[in-house]
């Protein structure tokens, strides 16, 4: 039998506290899970910093890339399979896709994304056509079925249906993390009802749309992403710990680039400090190495290091307060003036950070990232754009919502052994 | 007003998957879970090895211990407050006690204790009085604060109806497990109905007591530990991770002990080789940094330190099969004597690994591990040992069971390029 | 003691699957449970004809009860008590309001009034005034109590806090049956965070408001009651059964007024198709004598009253297809003359039914059915009303959103062995 | 197509609160749902008088039925299509016999059956076989239909392993049953990893069996099944109410053969007291038809079948005290005596009710109840029964535990207006 046909002798399971059961039976999906690539995921929680506002939300990236592939799973063998309009050839492609999608993730990419200039979809790109196991077990399928993957998880595939179910407004990618994040975290705002949506999609030329009588599950669905965002993914305590990790690795770079000499080679992060990155260096990294430096950076002589460090590693985080940057950059710029008489470095303990987003678009042609509608299947045949059938849709449609917060170590400025005047002003400024 | 009775001015709570809240409003409380050894919990698995099983046990003893202080919270404060039996005086060294009980664990503790001969309990007592930020805070509600709750979490207080509520066989600590270890595995095993065991829970002289009519609920917990320790905490596969685990441990001290030259100083390990472990040093040690140097060791010299990191980090776990030793010791040396022949290092490759559970147990004075019973409170006052009223408890109470297993690489007796017939020979010892 | 403040020897629970218990301390409440009034809630379900839809909402107005009264419990006793803005005499007169509010409720009530033209709620205050064993236990609490307690259901008391705990666009009302409908259909909609909400409501001058750090969860449980509306209490096919069943009471009053001569004397109706209705008469009717006499209606020799029956009691409901009455009344016209011609009474046969509803609404003073709004409490204690400060509230707010249908049989239609053409001309109309 | 292949042109699904959605592809199903004679099952409750004890158990024999039908479409179609051991020609047949199993329940069966003598399940055989929709529904599979669907029900099938899917010790009618009844009740124990034992069940021989890796979750499920019986369904509470009932029923009939005459006739009650019920009689009786008469049987002048009717319908329920007959017979009939003495019939109201259950058995052949064993497939091929391998089993194995109670009516013997010295001593004896 071809490889990419082969069955597991026995259907295998894995346990899975949201969709009750993962199940595998193509060989090649068991195969992809056992690389170490894929492993690698158990160690770079999905949710970064969270972890230290919901203290639930401890689970990896290892955990949502098999809900994103089971979801997709069954889509394809409950759903889609025997319609006319599906192609059971692009079956183990999609469920591969499905898998991988985040395997370029690295260890609180927001951050170092930020700092260091990448994008982890190159890196996921770079494992699915390198020198990998995971490039190995695809390549088993057929000389060019990793770029097939590659193309699908990147989104320039042809097969734009197939991209569709893991990317789009409302993909296994989104119904997974919705659901898983909300289960860790223990709010209730993630749910929705998932049964329902996967029941009413189906394939139609070159997207997945949904059936009208779905329409309702859609909505609740947008809802609770638009919930999860600002009552999870944008809490300002999680902000606060990703400012602190950003300055973090922004300063060790910093001292490196000044020839500080660090008491331990920080080895794994040369490559970084110096934007040369190889694909080998960046399989090496993950949330226990980065944090093994961060705990012994807290002894780093270097002032900011080690203070930013104890307090990521010790859960002492920045405060913060409300700030409009149209209308306060006149107090932005004295509360600057005010921290560097003080002796507190402004550029890492003064740091405006924006949160932003769009909870359901319609399509914007030519706009910057594009957003592919959802569009709803009638029952005459016809599709018909979310937004112009659901009131609720419509009313949030497009509008865009951004939060801005100061954030500042309050610490710092209750202690009053010295520039005692200064900090009292810092203080009225910021109203505390 | 005393620090001991102060209050926030507004009650905190931690989002909590499994009591939905964790409700704070004691500055004590609110300031042990600041200090940096608390926090260091979040960076301790609650479960170890498990979550190379049962992918989301992810969750950490930080998350587990909030748990155990929310249960206690709510009998003092919901069920026990105001009864004349109960003293309220004994309610903040109760959650104190509560919330640091596990204080002292370290990563994989059962591994790293087992290898280099320690107790994590002696720790948590050094914790609680040594030099911390938790003695700190304990030491302001009064001098001997921190003695009494050592005394409690030792289990040696005198206040034994304070210690039963941390540490008998139906006490917080077991409740909080049973249902998040449940709750993040994904598995329906754990759950029985706590609410209904705390309302009919009852001071009583010595010991909390559970009230007759709450019999059922209790039967049910004790059913819930039985299957939560067989399906969940002695799995195969996540008790051959930790086989692995202690390994790696065993091999690092023998090649430091036989002055190996680690291409990276294993410094944090150092202490451990040599038993001479500090306080400092202890709590130096999380998982991320053992971690590091499972990773860094993947590429040592040494092939068994490396195979062994690798399986570890890869999750190429031994495979394993059923071993009486009572009758099968002949055959293990006969196996032992062929791992030897095809090169494979039998200390190593070749484990022996047992587990046991006593479900429940009525009290045995003078044995070994002393068990203090479950007593019922009758409707007319009397104290009757659970089993003696409970028929499914009387049928497993006092039974020991043991399951032993035999762990070994399976992937190497595989390879046939070399010694191929001593191979085959184990293959068919092992029935594989 | 006196009686109102007579407390069970012991708490009392109620098992409730939505709540897990219902705690009951107030002798008050434990004998108001008992009165033969509140049992009778026992025999009307909490969503009529919904279970011919949703099999599981089989669930009576005494579950439903029960819930309002303990989530008025938890936020009083749990929230409320201590707070310098909250009067705790008035906590039993809003315990007993919670309880009864629902008191008066019929078998199928909205078709009842419909047909019979009367209000519900004054039998509620009959009842709670009357000569009853409610009215009796209230009067023991003293001789204005049960006028006390009428005000607060009838929503003129001048206590505006506590009518507000159980009348208001987030009361106790809304928030159990939101999450009892959901949990008894078993859709997923109306769940909401009511932990979160009760934590966050605090007593606030005339009304009950809700701290801002709340707001989100109030959107979601807007949202919950939106999607509960359209989903579950307007489906229509359980509006289908409910014409059906408001043309069967139509039918029997007409043909009575016609000195019909049924074959079983319909006499609990007699007082009903006199505009008699006396609250001893009232009080008799429930779900089983409704539906015992439609049973053995299906065998009267009226065609009508028969086939209604059968349909009602089988579950063979009529169609229905979208209908705009602005647009296509002339359609309806046409319909009606079809119908009649075709010898199919359009009266009973072909019903138009409309569904409205104003998912939240600000305060529009003077305006019909005045809504009072929900106000945020802000940080520096002012009050802000709801839509102003959530982005989604505001984008519905005030938007009612009405949804009109046609009902008809189509098994008749279907049947051509008379009258073939005519039939053929209405299906060709309707679009079938 | 032939009828019993069609498939409905689009899959249809009734959501339901236990199993998310019941699936329904097959034109027979959904024509049998539609039957007047199932739908009846919509007025008939799963657990009799168990609501007034746990007021959510409100649910029919309809929502059951859907859920067997549910149960065991999911083990053909999900688990056993496709295997060799499997005959799918089975399938029809076994997906009819699981919906229409219950078909033959009348109105608090247990009672009825009691009183007037006949089994519920020769009314499920005369339905299916005699002249009624459902037949009509079968007989177009093919003539023999409706047999064979009988015989199965009957459990006189040849076909064993398709009757051992609806009727054995983990057949689909008890995983219904545990879990929806403990949803409804909202009791945690009904709960066990349903989704985990379907995945292991295999048709194997005469029998379905269960792989050896499942054993822990049967042993759960028998847990809960224990828990059930004496949690939920020997309540002493809802006995006391069934109790009543069956007297009720009990004093009716004796009236009636007294010649009594009703003030109403209960023309429905002839042919059960006269004990010449025919099909047609049986289909017209549901539970609104009982509880019209149990309503209008409280204005009775007999005062015993008034004051009955009235504790139904009010729940006014009797007390009850522990009883051991082998023990205590002679207080029973001094209490007798007593109650004689104090002018209260003991017939109606001293009554002696008991319940016994074997949580498991295994095989004890030649012995009334034969039941059949659970069998666990080893990995080798074998079979082994349940309790051979799982010591928990084995402990509860075959043992049985009966409950008896005394019932009487506290109310009663607290008047002391007259017969002050002889309830004085009534009391003394039964301890109140």
């Amino acid at each position: 039998m071809v490889y990419s046909a082969e069955k597991l002798s026995e259907e295998k399971v894995f346990k899975d506290p949201v969709h009750r059961y993962v199940h595998v039976r193509d060989r090649v999906i068991w195969d992809l899970v056992g690389t170490k690539e894929f492993q690698r995921l158990r160690r770079i929680k999905q949710l970064g910093t969270t972890f230290l506002t919901f203290h639930g939300a401890e689970h990896s990236r290892f955990n949502h890339s098999l809900g994103v592939y089971e979801i997709v799973r069954r889509i394809i063998d409950d759903v889609f399979a025997g319609r006319p309009e599906w192609n059971d050839d692009d079956r183990l492609l999609t469920l591969c896709a499905a898998l991988l999608h985040d395997l370029g993730h690295g260890p609180f990419s927001h951050s170092f994304e930020k700092v260091f200039d990448f994008d982890h979809e190159d890196f996921t790109q770079n494992i699915v056509l390198g020198n990998t196991e995971v490039n190995a077990v695809l390549k088993k399928v057929s000389p060019d079925f990793p770029q097939q993957v590659a193309e699908v998880v990147a989104k320039t595939s042809a097969k734009k249906r197939v991209v569709s179910l893991i990317s789009s407004q409302i993909d296994a990618d989104r119904m997974d993390y919705l659901q898983r994040d909300a289960y860790f975290t223990g709010v209730s705002y993630g749910q929705f009802d998932m049964e329902r949506i996967l029941r009413v999609m189906r394939p139609k030329e070159d997207q997945v749309v949904i059936k009208k009588s779905g329409m309702h599950a859609v909505e609740d669905y947008i809802m609770s992403r638009y919930q999860m965002y600002w009552q999870v993914y944008f809490h300002p305590v999680s902000r606060s710990a990703e400012v602190i990790l950003t300055k973090i690795l922004h300063r060790a770079k910093q001292l490196y680039e000044n020839n500080y000499s660090f008491k331990n080679d920080p080895i794994h992060f040369y490559s970084f400090f110096t934007d040369s990155v190889t694909l080998e260096d960046y399989l090496k990294l993950d949330e226990s190495i980065i944090m093994f430096y961060f705990q012994i950076w807290q002894e780093e002589d270097d002032a900011i290091l080690s203070d930013l460090c104890r307090r990521f590693v010790n859960r002492n985080l920045f405060k913060y307060a409300e700030f409009d940057p149209a209308k306060e950059y006149k107090k932005l710029a004295e509360l600057t003036r005010l921290f560097e008489k003080a002796g507190i470095d402004p550029e890492y303990y003064l740091v405006v950070d924006s949160s932003s987003d769009l909870p359901y678009d319609f399509y914007r042609p030519g706009e910057e990232e594009e957003r592919l509608p959802i569009h709803l299947l009638m029952k005459n045949g016809d599709l018909k754009e979310l937004s112009r059938e659901s009131e609720i849709v419509d009313a949030i449609s497009g509008k865009r919502r951004t939060d801005h917060k100061l954030y500042y170590p309050g610490d710092f400025l209750a202690d009053e052994s010295t520039e005692k005047e200064i900090k009292k002003q810092i203080r009225t400024l910021l109203e505390i």
